[in-house]
């Protein structure tokens, strides 16, 4: 569990930090501002005993790591990272089997909050990722997930093709999105399952896609290379759901 | 056609561009001024549908290269739009029934740049956004498109609904995306469609809602609100390509 303080901007962020129970430090709020986002910011910083301090528009530009406080920058303890019986466990609970996305090296923040986002939209029960090289949980990871990283859990690994290795003895199968695959609605992707997906510029990994069960396409017709990895995650992982509803 | 976004400064140099029949995509006013060759400027922006953003006058120190702004700063468009003949044009061309996304004010240039880059690989034949408030064809979006922007023509309309009615008399049929819609498996999306994505944080405006003959629903598990624009633009319209592969 991290000590170390951090900083949600924005205010959906901020809002949803509240409603998920996170403990919030303090608030910087812009003196005057009185639209409604801001006015239940402040009702519910008052009902947690949260510390108001009302400051000017300059500080909390200097403040802000992402560029986009709208008005609120909110002091919490660090994003903690969750282990790996959590993500087992949200599944039980929802008596569903169980469906993690893995993400191989994602560079972008605004990539792995929107893929975060969507993770917690699709019904996925957890996200893994890699300890090195990819980013973490951040600010900006925060306030792109719009409030999903309060409820799915994000689980960090030292290694992902042996991550991949055990989770298989617990029953899982896992398919990468990759160009060269099966076209994804030719798979049967409705068992418990890991979503592999790649980073930005290189795609999944050679070591981690010889240990993926399948290498799924999503079918492409346009002049460029390929797709932003968070719309081929949405893409791909609603069609996981698309077929689990339908079975 | 590609080219860069440029900065135009002064008010000859800003007028002379309107005149030129230059494509302007924004211009940065000094807040309050109100002298004749300003006001000159104002009319232009408004007959050419152009933003015009008051600002102080360190933000226009500060955006200034020249130094000698002033009161006044445009940007020119980064890129061409396209008319909407191309559109039909490209869907002709590759023998398919027209398949073109319609934006309602998307904000933000990342999510104008992954969706222009998700229409070119799924084969939309066009992206249409309306002039005012939404964020234009800027190098972030240039950038975010990976390309795309090379390829797929977008076209700027002055209203939507408007522009929708008009389609509609060439057989084109319309979905847009919201949550109190039906489940999108549920609707033939298999002929001549324009697809609508809402705005970032409203969702479609009512009346342009009112113009679509079907709403659909992303089926949705989670915890949070909504997915990201790009997000849910990509996993509708894949639903749509999925619909007429399987026809």
């Amino acid at each position: 569990m991290a000590k170390n303080e951090s900083q949600i901007e924005g205010r959906n962020a901020v809002l949803e930090a509240f409603k998920s129970g996170k403990t919030i430090d303090r608030i910087y709020v812009l003196d005057g501002c009185q639209d409604g986002p801001v006015l239940s910011i402040k009702r519910e910083a008052k009902k947690h005993d949260t510390m108001i301090r009302y400051v000017e528009k300059e500080r909390l530009d200097q403040m802000s790591e992402t560029g986009h406080h709208q008005g609120v920058i909110a002091i919490s303890a660090a994003y903690e990272y969750s282990e790996m019986e959590d993500i087992f466990n949200l599944a039980k609970e929802k008596n569903e089997p169980p469906f993690i996305i893995l993400l191989d090296n994602i560079e972008d923040p605004h990539n792995l909050g929107a893929i975060i986002r969507t993770a917690n939209l699709v019904g996925a029960h957890g996200v893994i990722i890699p300890k090195n090289r990819a980013v973490g949980l951040t600010p900006t990871v925060a306030r792109t997930s719009a409030g999903a990283i309060n409820y799915t859990p994000v689980v960090k690994v030292t290694n992902l093709s042996q991550t991949i290795e055990e989770l298989k003895k617990q029953g899982l199968w896992f398919v990468c999105a990759d160009m060269d695959g099966d076209l994804m609605y030719d798979l049967n992707l409705t068992g418990p399952i890991g979503l592999v997906i790649g980073n930005e510029g290189e795609g999944v990994g050679r070591l981690v896609k010889e240990k993926c069960d399948y290498v799924a396409k999503i079918p492409m017709k346009g002049d460029i290379d390929s797709l932003n990895a968070s719309v081929a995650m949405g893409v791909m992982s609603f069609e996981i759901a698309r077929q689990r509803l339908k079975k």
